[in-house]
């Protein structure tokens, strides 16, 4: 006897890093160094305040008890400062705001709580890939939208206008975008919305990036009253370094908010408390701390864009978050066979564009979450190689 | 403009505990003292063993990066021992168990996993109202059976029989049975399998009460191999007191195990790495640390059934886990009423049966979740106003 799988899930994807990450490992194994810049975990640690506080609090009785699906009170109003301090967007604690297990699960019980079979979602190519898993879970017909240099790797509205936007619910947006690291702008988002308010398609802006540079990403939330069709996602995975705690939010008009809960609420019991009141006080840190990031992403930016260079690679200027995007160099025919190349011989992992969609065929992603030194000493392997003249990639 | 909410959302109920859970905090607000016996979260600590590895495992950098969906294999590897040691179940660490955040999230994930819509989902009356709640989610038709006094709370597997069972895709089981206490046997673990083979129906066995009584209900998964239709679900919450961590398992043949892991690494990027390892240490603690709290609970138990009888309730024999189960007296027309007048006259909080399902409707349910002192206290407040004649409830 065989039990079948729900038809939802015949068609979600395997995450497609396990393959490299395993390599890795086998690599580190055999005792070499891997750069791994692959994926965007953070090597970085929180506020130590924050860690203090996970264990003070964990010491507390009321730890160990189910918690409330709408967050701590505490919470909620500490994202409501953090949210008019980092884009001047007022919110309402207590109903325009609800705590989560980061982005990625916020992703789900959005498309899950609004998605019916047949609906379409618009999500972007290339980008993160759980917009359109997310989608294929609640049974709802994929349509990306092509992002390119050309058009500043922004979305084309009028060329949308164009097509039968009849059967769209929903449209992913993802300012600052992760991979090609372009910050959003208010009149972007002013568009998305006006966009979605004459076609009735709920717009959601995942924005956990958005504060990782001096001049924040706006928000998609301008302005009161908040829209009836617009919600916001973010998160402390990138903000603060809190990628393995999981702790993120959505954020919007309350009668968006409240669906999501609903669905929260019976999924989960709650969110550790000590990890809620971990945020508040990563929250809270003092702006020095986030300088210090910014000093430190910003200098190791600068190292892998040389490193990249270096292995023939073109960054474009002006990127922001968490990754370098780099195109390939034209005489690179299969650009997932020289990642390959790369892990494998040289001990560098970046990731092929081609993950997170056909558009980013001829890119590849490099994550800033290395130390410089590491970065530093693969630009100092790799210089030395290249003095030999046959040496090639 | 409104955005509609997905159907799947739309029969999904609200929690009923939230009402009542409000009025206990308003009371609260006015300096009353309640006993809160309306749900089962903890009120005891974790092993100080298992907050000691939380605190120190925060402190190292890998803890604040994205974990692996699988767990980490040491943690499966002491959920493989512990299952071994607790239910007599030998697993495969690699490929027969998958840590998730709780039993709650298991049943939504088993039946995201499974379900197709139109198919059917057999659950207990009275039982926990998430197996039908997920059920709804992945659009899924309800089909509850009847548990009674009269079938020792037992499912009645000759009545099933003599029903069109061609649709159904899933039955869930709960043996310790929340709320009545009814533990397992092995004779109707095999019952159930062999139903199970019979029709083509995945069995779930979710078993987090299991071992809070000095004899451990017995697990579903009997012997090599695995049965190819059986799961089984497990939780620290109440074994461990840690609820509020949201740390579980599901257990069963990989072939079971390997969709609702897909589904799992989708929707999470792992469980927070010091709250793995501090699992970890839990499900390593001493077998004194059970044995007192089985202690705890035993005199809990007895002080809940005094207060019970004392408010004319009559309490079954030989019930396990962490509630009372009592069935009201006779006289009382109206038993949500009644709970009412006793939380709001008497700041006593107990469930009425019927949020568990019609079959409950006769019957309230009491955790044992609350200072023994406490408990006496009010036996005593009762005690002195039944001594005036005219008192009643």
């Amino acid at each position: 006897m065989t039990m079948k799988k729900a038809e939802r899930i015949a068609g979600m994807l395997e995450y497609p890093f396990a393959e490299k990450l395993r390599i890795c490992s086998r690599l580190k194994e055999q005792g070499h160094q891997v750069l791994n810049l692959g994926i965007g975990s953070p090597d970085l640690p929180p506020p130590p305040e924050s860690i203090n506080e996970l264990q003070h609090s964990s010491m507390h009785l009321e730890a160990h008890a189910y918690q409330s699906a709408r967050g701590t009170p505490e919470l909620r109003k500490t994202i409501s400062t953090w949210y008019d301090q980092e884009f001047q967007v007022a919110l309402n604690p207590d109903t325009e705001i609800l705590p989560t297990l980061g982005s990625k699960e916020s992703i789900y019980m959005i498309s899950l709580a609004y998605l019916n079979p047949g609906d379409q979602v618009l999500y972007p190519d290339p980008g993160y890939l759980n917009y359109a898993q997310a989608a294929l879970l609640a049974g709802a017909e994929l349509r990306s939208y092509q992002l390119c240099s050309k058009n500043n790797w922004k979305p084309d509205f009028n060329a949308l206008e164009e097509t039968d936007l009849s059967r769209v619910k929903l449209m992913w947006l993802n300012y600052t975008h992760m991979p090609t690291g372009t910050p959003g702008s208010v009149s972007l988002m002013k568009k998305a919305l006006a966009f979605g308010a004459k076609h009735g398609i709920l717009i959601c802006n995942d924005n956990p990036y958005g504060t990782l540079h001096s001049r924040n990403s706006p928000s998609l939330l301008q302005g009161r009253p908040l829209p009836p069709h617009a919600l916001e996602l973010n998160s402390l995975s990138k903000s603060h370094h809190m990628a393995g705690w999981r702790i993120g939010m959505v954020l919007g008009h309350s009668t968006l908010i409240e669906p999501v809960y609903r669905l929260f609420s019976h999924l989960h019991s709650g969110i550790f408390l000590p990890i809620q009141r971990a945020a508040v006080t990563a929250l809270n840190v003092n702006p020095r701390w986030h300088q210090e990031q910014r000093s430190i992403l910003g200098k190791r930016r600068e190292a892998v864009t040389r490193l990249l260079n270096l292995l023939g690679m073109e960054v474009g200027k002006g990127q922001q978050g968490m990754f370098v995007w780099a195109e390939i160099a034209g005489h690179i025919s299969d650009p997932e066979a020289f990642a390959d190349r790369l892990l494998r011989n040289h001990h560098v992992f970046l990731t092929p564009g081609q993950f997170f969609g056909p558009q980013g065929n001829r890119y590849i992603r490099a994550s800033l979450c290395a130390p410089l030194k590491d970065i530093e000493e693969k630009i100092e392997y790799f210089e030395n190689r290249f003095q030999t003249s046959e040496f090639s990639v």
